[in-house]
């Protein structure tokens, strides 16, 4: 058990936007929701997975939507209270702390904030790792953990409770009712027992956002590379080199679709790449065909120079950026894993490919 | 109080349809669904509103979705008796009766088979006095009664509890659940008491019904003329004469919309009518722009011989049919009436005129 404060929030923002592969939300939004509430509400009790007793309630709070949707139409912070207390209710137990999702910019804050308001401790634990931009993408289902009973929240004050039978039929009701709420919404989901994170979740998430986060902030005062620092941290490998030179972005099906073309600098001259979104980066791939990296492995697009991570929303013609990947946690890597969010599951036409391999076979031109 | 046999379901059917204006389903599978429940648990029990205690719990149960769907998807009752069951819980007080929403072949029925299968009175009463196709289309809804606590339920298991803001908003949220369902959905909404109803429902409809099917099934026993029983009972007016020239239908957003086009015969030969639909009959005009009926007063199309009604989805190539109108409810003739359910609602540029002034003015040509 340890406490927030002010610094370990900056430090996460940044590392959370980071592991959040370009979705999850704007970190900076998140960030000011998570700040205030502490000032309102003081520092946060985070509590190690081991910490929590098997049969306590914990349940998740997370946005759901689409990134551009959310920068528009930020949380007012009333709406997860609903879906949190309207869960309680329907559950008629106590819950006894909240968790991230998943590590994204605004879902690795948002229960951070909550848990303030509600004086609720946060378990360091989420269930991918990483960003992804469905329901159903998480450890807990392929664990056989179900998403429902949930709530959906909007910020008019319209609730919604589901029960579903699987949870890619959650998935499909609560986006549709999403979208009709006008692009986004808060849930409470996946009510879990402290012995299904223990056996499911993925341990010390918000952990490693931390030290992620740190390593640029430490990066910048020491004048070192903030890029390499994070490639230690995160376990990743650096793809390519380029700027910014098309960026093709829609919303629709409740979703942020697009791809990002980056044309090569320095050592990466010459070449194209093209990187493909679904709220989340799913797919780096040069125009010549040369995969560089896959979902579920982890491509964030990072400023050149500052190292920061840019999401998907803030990508920017002309900008230099570093993509970089990282290695997805060994569950989905199984074959379950790979049918639940492998490229072929978002209609990409390539077969997954560890990123370790690629590399190996010259990622790095 | 009355019990409802056989004879009863059959007759009330036919009238059912009759005031559906060609929505609220497929009258054939509605009735097959009462009877087949009657044989299984015995007669209904019918109360007349003013029968309710005031402080006792009624809840309506309907189909919601497209009744073009609904006639490949029809409801098993299972999901009709979850959406029952799941709101009875939320509310944590045992419902004392249900009853029909709206006069319609599926939704005049539907309340009638899950009472014999629970066990429960049905009330004489609905919310509209016809069919309308959304959620806030209900007399409830101008007196300020919610739509929601609701629930709806679909026949692979899933369910949802909404609770909105106002009943504009169950509708969206609704509507865009049960597409995802796959464009039908069991619902149980509007939870009241028995003072609501006595204050805001539509009393003695399945009585009016049960007269109007009778009636037609009476006429073709004594070899007499069923449209005209039909017009003496229900206060219409007969409007065109016409064989089905052409039929224009899709399925979109979860409505069936559409035109059907009407050659006349005898003394309406020479002229056109075109009725509008979205599930119901909503505008009967000329092609000449002579307006003859429209929403919120009720257009039913009858098959020309036998006086039966026919459903928008039922309307055949060549039929030769009789379209009357009949004088809605006066709730529906207010301010808010006509904004909820009158010609501009649903997009057509025609001012509402009553059908009696209509007719005053020379409807048969």
């Amino acid at each position: 058990m340890r406490k927030l404060g002010k610094q370990e929030i900056e430090d996460i923002a940044v590392g959370a936007a980071l592991l959040g592969t370009g979705g999850g939300g704007d970190p900076y939004i998140g960030k000011l929701m998570a700040l205030q509430a502490i000032e309102e509400y003081g520092e946060i009790t985070l509590l190690d997975v081991n910490e929590v007793p098997d049969d306590a309630l914990v349940v998740p709070s997370a946005m759901m939507g689409a990134p551009t949707v959310m920068l528009e139409k930020a949380p007012g912070g009333e709406e997860a209270t609903a879906a949190f207390k309207n869960l309680e209710a329907y559950l008629g137990k106590e819950i006894f702390a909240t968790m991230p999702i998943e590590a994204g910019g605004l879902n690795s804050m948002l229960p951070l904030a909550l848990a303030a308001k509600l004086g609720l401790p946060v378990v360091d634990v989420d269930g991918m790792g990483r960003a992804f931009p469905e329901l159903q993408m998480v450890t807990f289902y392929l664990d056989g953990i179900a998403a429902t009973p949930m709530v959906l929240a909007d910020e008019k004050g319209n609730t919604s409770l589901l029960s579903t039978i699987n949870n890619v039929w959650t998935e499909r009701i609560a986006r549709a009712a999403t979208i009709e709420m006008g692009g986004s919404s808060m849930i409470a989901i996946y009510p879990m027992t402290g012995k299904n994170l223990k056996e499911s979740g993925i341990s010390n998430i918000l952990k490693l956002e931390e030290e992620i986060g740190k390593s640029i902030r430490l990066a910048k005062q020491n004048n070192a590379d903030p890029i390499k620092e994070v490639l230690k941290k995160a376990n990743g490998f650096e793809l390519f080199r380029g700027k910014v030179s098309d960026i093709n972005r829609k919303t629709e099906t409740g979703f942020a679709r697009g791809v990002a073309t980056f044309e090569g600098i320095n050592e990466y001259k010459g070449e194209t790449l093209e990187v493909r979104f679904q709220n989340e980066h799913l797919l780096a791939q040069t125009t010549d065909q040369r995969l560089l990296c896959v979902t579920p492995d982890l491509i964030a697009v990072l400023d050149a120079e500052t190292g920061l991570p840019i999401t998907t929303e803030g990508i920017r013609y002309g900008a230099r950026c570093v993509v970089i990947g990282m290695p997805c946690h060994p569950k989905w890597r199984t074959e379950k894993g790979l049918e639940t969010v492998g490229p072929k599951y978002f209609g990409y036409n390539v077969d997954y490919v560890p990123l370790e391999e690629l590399v190996k076979k010259g990622v790095t031109a």
